[in-house]
C-alpha cells in the first residue's frame, strides 16, 4: 500500500536528520552528576518537541534521578494504545581520546552519523517522534492511540521508570509497547527481537589494611586486597566461562529446538564476527554452545573496572588499602535477579581470602524477557517491516538488557515490539558510536507503517 | 665525651626544625610530571644550604630526569671520606582525601611532624645536613671528608645516580656511604639497617577486542582483559603467599642461624604490629616463617594498581578493551633483577588466558644487598648511637629496596652505614606521613658524633 505519511517522511528526511543531530548535541550522560543539567535539557526538549508535533498533555514527570517524560494522544476510539518507549540518556564517553569526531558533535561519515547516543537511544527516540510527525503531518492525526514514555536512567538502572511502572498508572494504560533500543541482525534485515537477557550490577569491596602501606616494609605480612580480589574473581568462572557459583545454572530455561534451528538459520559467520566487531585473536565463552547461545541465552559475568590503588602513570610501590571490583552477571529467562543475587554474594563471602574484609553490593538488576511471537502486535510489526524492507523478519534474542519490557510486562501486563534499527557494528556503550543514516530513514518509514497496520 | 656540635645543635633546634618546615613544602614529588619544576626548586634549596653551612662546590648534576646535587668538602687530609647520600623527591600524596591535614604544609601533633616527606626522604636529608652545619658552627671545620649527594628520582627508580655511579667519577671517591633512609626498629632503640631486599616493578598490559564493547551484546563471546588479568594474576601467587613463579626462589641466600637468632630476640610483638602497623583482620604470608623473615629475607608479589576500565561511579557495561595491572617484586640477597625479571615475563606470557594478548614490561629495578657489620664504620656508628641513644645497636634488615646501596657496593667498592630515624608507624608512601621530631633532634646528634667518631 502506499502510505501519505511515509511521503512525508521521505520529503522531510534532510531537517529529519538535523532535527537529531541537535538532540544529540545535548550531552545527556546520565551517570555523571555534572551532566545533570544536560540531561534536564535533553527532556525538556522532547517535550517541545512532542508538542509542536501534535501529541497531547507532554510534560516531565519527576523522579529521584533524571525526569521522565509524557505525552498522549488519545483520540482513535476502539483503536489499540501502543506505549512507545525509548531513552534519552546515553553512555559517558571514556576513553575520550579514542574517538574519531567529537561524541557530542554528530558528524556524517560514509552514510553513517557518528555521536554518542546517534544509535543508543537517541537516534532511536527522535526516530518513532518523527514517525508520528509524519503521521500528523499526513493525516492530522494518528492511526491508533499513542502513549509516549521516554526516561534519562536507562543506562544508570532506570529506577524512577521502573517505580512508575509498578505503580500502574492510568497514563500508562496500553495494549502494547513499542520500542526502538534495539539492532538488526544484519544490514538490511528487518529483525524484531523476543528475547532479552538480565542482569545483576553489583560491586566487590575488599579491605586489607587500615591505610595504604608501603610494600616493601610490609610485603609478605599485609594483605592485599588487589591480589584477593584477583584471586576471588578467579574461583568465579573457569578458563572455559562457566560460571562457578554453585546453583547459577539451575533455573535456566533453554531456548526450544525449533528457536535454536532458526537462530543456526541465520546469516552468521562466527569468524567475520570475531575480525569485524570483537577484534580479539579468538573468541572465549563456554564450549559446546554457538556465539549466538553463548550471548543470547547463556548467563555470562564480566568485570568492568578494578577501581583504588595507584593508576597514575610511573611507580609507586604501594599496598593499597582497598580495592574496589565492579561486576555484573548477564541472566537468562528462568533466572532472577534475587536468587543470582543471592547465590553470587554466598560464593563470594566464601572464597574471601583470609587477612581482608569484603562487601558484596548490588547495583542494579533487571529481569530476563521472552515475547510470544504468535501475540497480533508482533504480527503486525512483521507485515509493516516486509513492506519498508522487502524482507520477512527474522526473530533474535539480545544479549543486552532492556528491564523495562519485564516491567511492563509483569506490572502493565502488555507484551513489548521491540523493532530496533541499529546495526551489530555501531559501537553503542563505546568510542565512535554511530547510527546508518538509512536505517534511521527506514525506521521511522517502519514505525509509521507498524502504526497504520495495528491500527487496521 | 662531650661534643660542641651536640650542644650546637640543642641550642638550635628550633631553627633547624622550622628549615625542615620549609624544605617539606615543596611538592617535590618525582613520578609526576607536574611537579617537574618542584623538584628542581627542591634540588636548587638544598644547593643554597649546603653552600651556606660550608660545602664547597655544591651544585646540580643534570640527568634525563630531576637533577643531582653535589657537595663536597675535603680539608681533612688523612681522614676518610664519607658519601652522604639522600633524596628529596617524594611519593604522590594519594588518597589526598585520607590526610588529616595538608601533605605539604608540615603540622605538628604530639611530638611528630606530619606531612609528605618528613620521614621519607627530606626530613632525613635534613638532618644529615643539620649536623654538617653543627660541625662546621662548632668546629669551623668538619672532623672527615664529606661529600653529598642527593638524587630527586629515588622514588621513580632513580637511573640518573645509577648511571652516575656506575661511571664511577672522581666526585663520588669516599671510604664509606652514610644512608639516612631507614627507621628505628623501635622507638628509642638505635638501629643500623644491614639488608635490603631488591625488587623489580612491572606492568602486564592485557588486550582484548580492538576497542571496548557492551557487556551485554559481547558477553560470552569477547575476551575480558580485567578478568584474564584477575586468572593471570591469582596463578602468580598462591594461598599462602607462595609465588609459583617456576625457579623464583632458586637462587636464595638464607640467613645464616645466628643472624635468625638475633632477630628472634628483637623486642617484636606480632599481635602488636598486626593491629597497631597493619590494622587488617589477619597477617598474611608465607607458612614456617616469621613476619621479619618474610618481610626482610623473602622475596613477595605485590598489586598495586589495575588501571583501565571504567572507575566512575554507578554503572558501566563495558568489556574494557584492555586492561594494566601494575605489579612488583621484592626480591632477597642472591637473588637478581634480571634474571627474576625473565622467569616472571616467561611465566605470564605461558599463563596467558585465550583470546588475549599480554605484554609484560619492566618499570624499574633494584638489587638485593647485604653489609657486613665488622666494618669500622659501622663499628663507629655503633659507639656513635649508643652515646646519644644510650642502648646498644641492633642490626636489623628492611623489607624495602635502596638500589643505590648495592650500586655503591659495586661500583665504588663501599659499604654503606644505613643509619635512619623513622618509626614504623611513619606511614611513608601512605597518607599522613609522620616524623618524630625527637628523632629528627636524636638522628642530627647521631649523625655529629658519627662523623666525630669516625674521624678518630
Amino acid at each position: 500500500m502506499s502510505s501519505s505519511a511515509v511521503a512525508y517522511a521521505r520529503q522531510n528526511q534532510p531537517r529529519y536528520l538535523n532535527e537529531l543531530k541537535d538532540f544529540l548535541r545535548i550531552p545527556s550522560i546520565s551517570t555523571l552528576s555534572e551532566n545533570k543539567g544536560d540531561c534536564r535539557r535533553a527532556a525538556e526538549t522532547l517535550v517541545a518537541e512532542l508538542t509542536r508535533i501534535g501529541m497531547k498533555n507532554a510534560r516531565l514527570l519527576e523522579t529521584n534521578s533524571h525526569p521522565l517524560v509524557y505525552a498522549e494522544w488519545l483520540e482513535a476510539p476502539g483503536k489499540p494504545t501502543a506505549l512507545c518507549y525509548g531513552h534519552y540518556d546515553v553512555q559517558p564517553v571514556d576513553p575520550i581520546d579514542e574517538w574519531i569526531t567529537p561524541p557530542f558533535e554528530p558528524t556524517e561519515r560514509d552514510g553513517n552519523l557518528y555521536g554518542r547516543g546517534t544509535c543508543d537511544d537517541k537516534g532511536q527516540v527522535w526516530a518513532q517522534i518523527k514517525a508520528l510527525e509524519s503521521l500528523f503531518a499526513a493525516y492530522g492525526k494518528l492511526p491508533i492511540n499513542v502513549r509516549v514514555i521516554l526516561e534519562g536512567d536507562e543506562e544508570v538502572g532506570g529506577e524512577g521508570i521502573a517505580d512508575l511502572v509498578a505503580s500502574k498508572p492510568p497514563e500508562l494504560k496500553s495494549d502494547f509497547a513499542l520500542i526502538s533500543d534495539t539492532e538488526l541482525f544484519a544490514p538490511g534485515l528487518p529483525t524484531l527481537c523476543v528475547g532479552l537477557r538480565g542482569m545483576i550490577y553489583t560491586e566487590i569491596e575488599v579491605r586489607g589494611a587500615k591505610q595504604d602501606l608501603h610494600s616493601g616494609m610490609y610485603g609478605g605480612a599485609a594483605p592485599n586486597p588487589f591480589f584477593a580480589l584477583a584471586q576471588m574473581l578467579a574461583k568465579l568462572k573457569d578458563e572455559n566461562g562457566h560460571i562457578l557459583i554453585p546453583g547459577f545454572y539451575d533455573d535456566i530455561i533453554p531456548p526450544s529446538p525449533e528457536e535454536l534451528a532458526a537462530w543456526n538459520s541465520l546469516p552468521f559467520d562466527e569468524e567475520h564476527y570475531r575480525i569485524t566487531e570483537v577484534g580479539s585473536r579468538s573468541l572465549v565463552g563456554e564450549a559446546g554452545f554457538s556465539v549466538l547461545e553463548r550471548t543470547w541465552a547463556r548467563p555470562t559475568l564480566d568485570v568492568h573496572g578494578i577501581p583504588g590503588g595507584f593508576i597514575g602513570a610511573g611507580a609507586k610501590t604501594v599496598i593499597p588499602a582497598k580495592a574496589l571490583a565492579k561486576v555484573s552477571m548477564r541472566l537468562v529467562p528462568g533466572m532472577t535477579p534475587a536468587k543470582a543475587f543471592k547465590l553470587y554474594k554466598t560464593f563470594v563471602e566464601k572464597i574471601a581470602p583470609a587477612g581482608v574484609e569484603v562487601e558484596v553490593r548490588l547495583i542494579h538488576s533487571g529481569d530476563p524477557c521472552l515475547v510470544r511471537v504468535d501475540n497480533p502486535y508482533i504480527q503486525a510489526a512483521t507485515r509493516a517491516l516486509h513492506e519498508v524492507w522487502g524482507k520477512d523478519t527474522v526473530f533474535i534474542r539480545s544479549g543486552g538488557s532492556i528491564p523495562i519490557v519485564g516491567d511492563f510486562d509483569h506490572h502493565l501486563g502488555i507484551p513489548s515490539v521491540m523493532m530496533g534499527f541499529g546495526l551489530p557494528d555501531d559501537n553503542i556503550h563505546a568510542p565512535n558510536e554511530k547510527f546508518h543514516i538509512k536505517n534511521y530513514e527506514l525506521g521511522i518509514e517502519s514505525v509509521i507503517r507498524f502504526m497504520e497496520e495495528a491500527g487496521k
